[in-house]
């Protein structure tokens, strides 16, 4: 029996990716073999690869002028090789910072040795919402900001003007919209919200900004090392990038793209924040309705006892993963694309039904 | 059809294993979920790293002086992240050349900004031994070797004494026999040759040594914080962990343990360098036979035009992945843990018959 997931990463899958990939176990596209036991060098591997970077430059409309790469170690490597990359020693770099991810990304560039700078926080209230004004560091080499924030449910709605290159955490709503990409230098993305398996992440940069890198960077951290050699520097994690491209594939012909996957998450997501709002203030959502995020929506119950009651009578009622992240506790439901509205249901049905008995 | 996988590395994975994974890929444990779709923090996936760590463990007899962590990245990484955590900036550091890869770990010291020497080198004889004399630098901080040479198909019989710690990429030889732990300081291998899928490095480094490393390393590539953090400083590569496991008890329960797996291995290497060396010279190994590997075995035929016409019928008969590396040519047979003796006779018998029709 398969349950509701609403885990805000590792979370669902599309379940046709998932029966693909269990029928093609013992023998891959005719090779008689895994995925994971063909040589990365294998023409039917690196065609596997190709078809995945393709169908993700159609879905979010990226020219030539990006260099797409599928990298290892998480976004927390990415806040690394982004300094290193762009900032360097003694280097200047701007933050925005809205909530953990962000301030982390911030660290990293410290222990770089760059002087990251807080451009804007909204820390003050509490990463209740996105922050409106900013004051951007003319002589900083890029801006840094997350794009969605997994952990107090807030995300942008539009995106500053900056002075500098833009870079962004798009982890937890990767593919999730369209994107206007013109308006970023780098995007980069763990695969294990919105696209596959952890093990794997996106980073498209522009060329033109990559070119600039700095050079003194250890191979496997250099933006120009890994997009010279295809993502095949060393030996990429193919089973990430396999589920990832089948992913995509299912977003591209079985959605209909990310106009389509949009209208659907903003339709699970209304779902979700209307019964609330309309709870007579039982369910209170924690961010600022101008903030709210389409894919985690946080909300706590009037207090702690009847929050832990929640988890558990919707656990066992086949709804997982729905704590709030355990430096803030509470709440959250993550309505990432795998999850259905069928799934959202199901936990309104379960939210009315909890309120009716224990409100 | 299954086919006979001789692939360098990702290689063959034991088909038990594969079809458990098939098997449980839509409701892992009971959790109505892929193992892919859990939470990294859910108790199902804590529980199941913890006991591919406990099986690691047990099969390689490492006590608790010593941590194991599972890393992303690949062998390389860890070429940047031994420089940046041992050496530092201006360190002192050792390293012996066997081949193509010893050789990139050295140049990665270098890029830290560490002063690697050689200590010994056998690029002068091709690659084709393992180094026998030695000239250790007293105040280097760590020896870094190259355990099994993937490209020439040489493998260490004996490790140096060595006056600081000793280093190893066990890559292509890890869990392929039992292990003298206590030579070493450090251990690491990349999954894709004996242990699983490409995307996870499993790393053992004794704990008196891991808290000797430098402050100043970024989060993702400092071995403190993610031994601190149980190899879950960020979302760890949890399917590659998971089919790692699976493999070590597929070794533990129907191998036997490595003494055990380290038997047949010998036995399916000496069955195919017997063949090679009762050719009269039409089949001619390329590594001196006292460093011969049990893992990779490197050949040659009398030209290029037998060599392709030999890689490509064999293709067709069903034995894959034959060919030399990129850097070398000519043929290689890799011989992993999940190659069976089965594949090993047919390739044997495809090789007599080859000669007899070609020679």
């Amino acid at each position: 029996m398969r349950v509701a997931n609403f885990n805000p990463g590792p979370g669902a899958l599309p379940v046709p990716v998932l029966e693909e990939a269990a029928r093609d176990m013992l023998n891959w596209r005719g090779t008689g073999m895994s995925v994971m036991e063909n040589s990365h060098r294998a023409k039917a591997v690196i065609a596997m690869v190709e078809e995945a970077e393709a169908d993700l430059r159609s879905l979010m409309g990226l020219g030539q002028e990006w260099a797409v790469i599928f990298c290892q170690g998480g976004a927390s490597l990415q806040f690394t090789m982004i300094a290193l990359n762009f900032a360097g020693p003694a280097g200047r770099c701007d933050y925005i910072n809205t909530g953990l991810w962000s301030t982390k990304a911030y660290k990293e560039a410290k222990i770089c040795g760059a002087n990251p700078r807080l451009a804007a926080t909204s820390e003050p209230d509490d990463f209740t919402h996105i922050p409106e004004a900013f004051d951007f560091d003319s002589e900083a080499q890029y801006v840094h900001l997350t794009a969605n924030n997994t952990v107090r449910g807030t995300q942008w709605k539009q995106y500053p003007k900056t002075p500098a290159p833009l870079m962004a955490d798009m982890s937890s709503e990767f593919l999730s919209r369209p994107l206007e990409a013109d308006r970023f230098g780098l995007i980069y993305a763990g695969a294990q919200k919105n696209m596959g398996p952890a093990g794997v992440t996106v980073t498209a940069v522009k060329r033109e900004l990559a070119d600039r890198a700095r050079p003194d960077v250890p191979s496997m951290l250099s933006y120009p090392v890994l997009i010279k050699n295809e993502s095949m520097y060393n030996t990429p994690p193919v089973w990430s990038i396999y589920i990832s491209g089948l992913t995509f594939k299912w977003l591209k012909n079985t959605i209909g793209g990310l106009e389509a996957m949009a209208e659907i998450n903003r339709i699970k997501a209304e779902t979700l924040y209307r019964l609330i709002d309309q709870s007579g203030g039982f369910y209170r959502g924690t961010a600022r309705p101008d903030s709210r995020s389409h894919m985690n929506v946080t909300f706590l119950l009037p207090d702690q006892e009847l929050n832990d009651r929640f988890k558990k009578e919707a656990q066992a009622a086949g709804l997982e993963g729905l704590g709030g992240h355990r430096s803030v506790g509470g709440l959250r439901a993550s309505l990432y694309n795998a999850v259905t509205q069928d799934d959202v249901n199901k936990l309104v049905e379960f939210m009315r039904e909890f309120q009716r008995t224990r409100g």
